[in-house]
């Protein structure tokens, strides 16, 4: 720990993967760094979690890494961390339209016109995301046009299908963890060219979630802290003062100060702190304009994964919710079998104001429409309802409604003064995965060491 | 001032019209209220300024209030302030792609197809409004589908000419102080219905831009403060506390406890600021999506009002920027003369990041371009940039954006526990008008006192 009566040179705000990435590097750089978190805890919105009964170590936030995200991959290894494959054999399930379908491969067998009508729509959706310049969505082609949509108008306008409307919908649930109404069109494009296209984000392997990380992604954030000499939790910052000479923050135990300073937190958590003076206009309108993404993530476990000896993969899609994408969570010797269901957007909502006995049993019971009644009786289940979580505020991370990027996107990463900006928010490429906070902590980084 | 050893029964948060209306109704039925404000001064997103050459009273924030406005002109008499017109004679201006009209009554002498074109638009769109219930949107029929789409998508399917989509683009300027992109069509509607049509906001006599408060609508916060025991300045919350028995209010300066709490301030500032135990998930989802709008007033006073000499009322709207909507904002006795130019939305975003002499002088080509030469020439001009305002954040009000109402709407006046919510937001009629603030104080006070 860096001693109270030295100022260290750079104060970090947030012990997430950005925040954490960033001092690594700064302290790597020669520099000292204090970093201050809110929770008890670092990591923000990765938690590794041992469950009380079966004593399994389980992802409740972010758990999956893949070969096209470089950053993550890297500072991984770097870390001496090691990773296993997403278990995928075996068919997978979707529950459209009140059918359900076993299949191998990308898309369910679905009626050949919806296949038809979804090749379409999916081919024309990512011919225009690969026009939005993933750093400047701003600056696309048409961006006031794009911008001035929901996602939802969009799909309403080229789908044909219901089945097809279904299957977008529930990408926008999967990969935004929202409804396409929340969404500028402009940004539903952005967000899939920074994955390269729909199956980018979908996907196992050779795609966004090919791999888990050994023992847990939390060990990503518990190895870089371990790494750094002065971490404090239980630390929020309640006001930030910058003069000429530095930034002083104000926490409840007490100010820290230092010449930069880098917050990597979920931008709409700033909207009601005070700064002094106040942030330019631009800037601070833009932070109330990123709401947090809705999502329950719920896990359910057993004493073996069961569909595995039905020959399913445990992967499933179902438009009927709560849960609405699951996935086969089982530890990577096979048990106890694992069965991970996402709840998000308007499905989560219609959970929200429910206790969790509740809220499990209705989970089970999606889970059990899919695989079976043996779904019914786990021997442990934890879910996690991230918008409940006051220093996250939601997850997977902000939705950019429509004339958010036109209007406000120039002021994302834009330093003020000696106010750095990081947090999978701000990343050039994979916003809103670890690989961005990663990447957006690296930048940040930079920003300081060339501006001291 | 209540001693700081004994609690008050209320305390209030925030010293706007809603939040000192709540405190004289508490007051008024015996209860002991303390009030909590940020600012150095009462009144939030109104206040009358002295101006330092002419010494001229002019309102930077709300000023007008209308005969449909019961709340607000009701109060306005209890606390014996006066009203008088809003400056109408003569002819209106109207700068539309390209052509200046004058003209009287409420619609610019545009091509007949033009008119024909508005005229249907209108009438559909007021239909429309008139099925919202303006407590609660989201049960409107079709609510989620007026809900997952912008005012701008709806404009762009139901104009037929490029006239209609400026008129209307001047209507979310104007009212809402956004951009059509930015607001969900179930919004628009709602809040169009809650002046019970478009000319319901847009129009003077009989309407809600009748009248003005003579001496400045921050009389009516300043005469409320007046009234009251215990108005703390400079006194922003940073943390609340709610128990079994009574809330707990951190500042700076000190810790303030009472039974029950009413909160005041716009949503969007509550969105960081941390609550302990954490809201409920839907209110605090809420909060991260309802961003201010985004508005500069702008005023130049000349001599005399050189334009009610040329036939002239002061009165123009135009689809040329920066400044798209004016007014005679002349005191009373007609001297000195006083523009009012307003610059929002988009308009607002283009200027943002000037200074203010920059500023000023885009603002007063707007009005040369309208008004003349002479325009150019004011003895003194003010400005207020309510984005840049921290402790409101923008004016006029919130917006809500696609999924906002359908998704988070039984959130926004529901008490959590001892906690009230008042504020122009959650206004049951004329939100984001002083008359909605003025209800929901009154709305928030009744509330607390059934409660206890």
């Amino acid at each position: 720990m860096i001693p109270d009566s030295v100022n260290p040179d750079v104060i970090v705000v947030g012990a997430g993967l950005a925040g954490l990435t960033a001092a690594r590097r700064l302290s790597g750089a020669g520099r000292r760094v204090r970093v201050l978190e809110a929770r008890e805890r670092v990591g923000g919105r990765t938690h590794t979690l041992r469950l009380p009964a079966t004593g399994l170590s389980v992802d409740m936030g972010g758990q999956w890494v893949g070969p096209n995200q470089p950053h993550v991959m890297a500072l991984i290894r770097e870390l001496g961390l090691e990773v296993y494959p997403t278990h995928d054999e075996g068919q997978n399930l979707a529950l459209i339209g009140g059918r359900l379908l076993r299949y191998r491969g990308l898309i369910p067998p679905l009626p050949p016109l919806v296949l038809a009508d979804y090749a379409l729509l999916s081919h024309r959706f990512e011919a225009l995301a690969r026009t939005i310049p993933l750093e400047a969505p701003w600056t696309a082609p048409d961006a006031a046009e794009l911008d001035a949509q929901t996602f939802d108008t969009w799909i309403g306008k080229n789908a044909c299908t219901p089945q097809v409307r279904a299957l977008m919908r529930l990408y926008a649930g999967a990969v935004f963890s929202a409804d396409p109404a929340e969404l500028s069109l402009l940004h539903a494009l952005a967000y899939t060219a920074h994955g390269g296209g729909i199956n980018g984000h979908t996907l196992t392997r050779g795609h966004a979630l090919q791999d888990r990380v050994l023992g847990g992604a939390g060990g990503i954030a518990q190895r870089l802290a371990d790494d750094l000499e002065d971490v404090r939790l239980d630390s929020p910052v309640a006001r930030v003062e910058q003069d000429k000479e530095g930034v002083t923050l104000h926490t409840p135990a007490g100010a820290h100060r230092a010449g930069r300073v880098i917050i990597a937190v979920p931008p709409t958590l700033l909207s009601g702190l005070p700064f002094a003076p106040p942030l330019p206009a631009r800037r601070a309108q833009l932070q109330q304009r990123l709401p947090m993404g809705t999502v329950i993530k719920f896990m359910a476990v057993y004493e073996r994964p069961f569909w595995r000896g039905q020959g399913l993969s445990g992967m499933a899609i179902s438009d009927t919710g709560p849960v609405t994408v699951t996935f086969d969570n089982s530890p990577p010797q096979g048990s106890p079998g694992v069965l991970l269901g996402f709840i998000e957007g308007s499905e989560a909502r219609g959970l929200m104001d429910m206790g969790e006995a509740e809220r499990r049993e209705a989970a089970l019971h999606s889970l059990a429409r899919l695989f079976g009644d043996e779904a019914l009786t786990p021997t442990e289940t934890v879910q996690r309802d991230w918008t409940a979580e006051p220093f996250s505020g939601g997850c997977y991370g902000a939705l950019f409604g429509p004339g958010v990027w036109t209007g406000h996107g120039e002021a994302l990463r834009a330093p003020v003064g000696r106010i750095h900006w990081a947090g999978a928010e701000t990343a050039r490429v994979w916003m809103n995965y670890m690989d961005g906070a990663v990447e957006s902590g690296e930048r940040a980084a930079a920003e300081v060491l060339e501006g001291q």
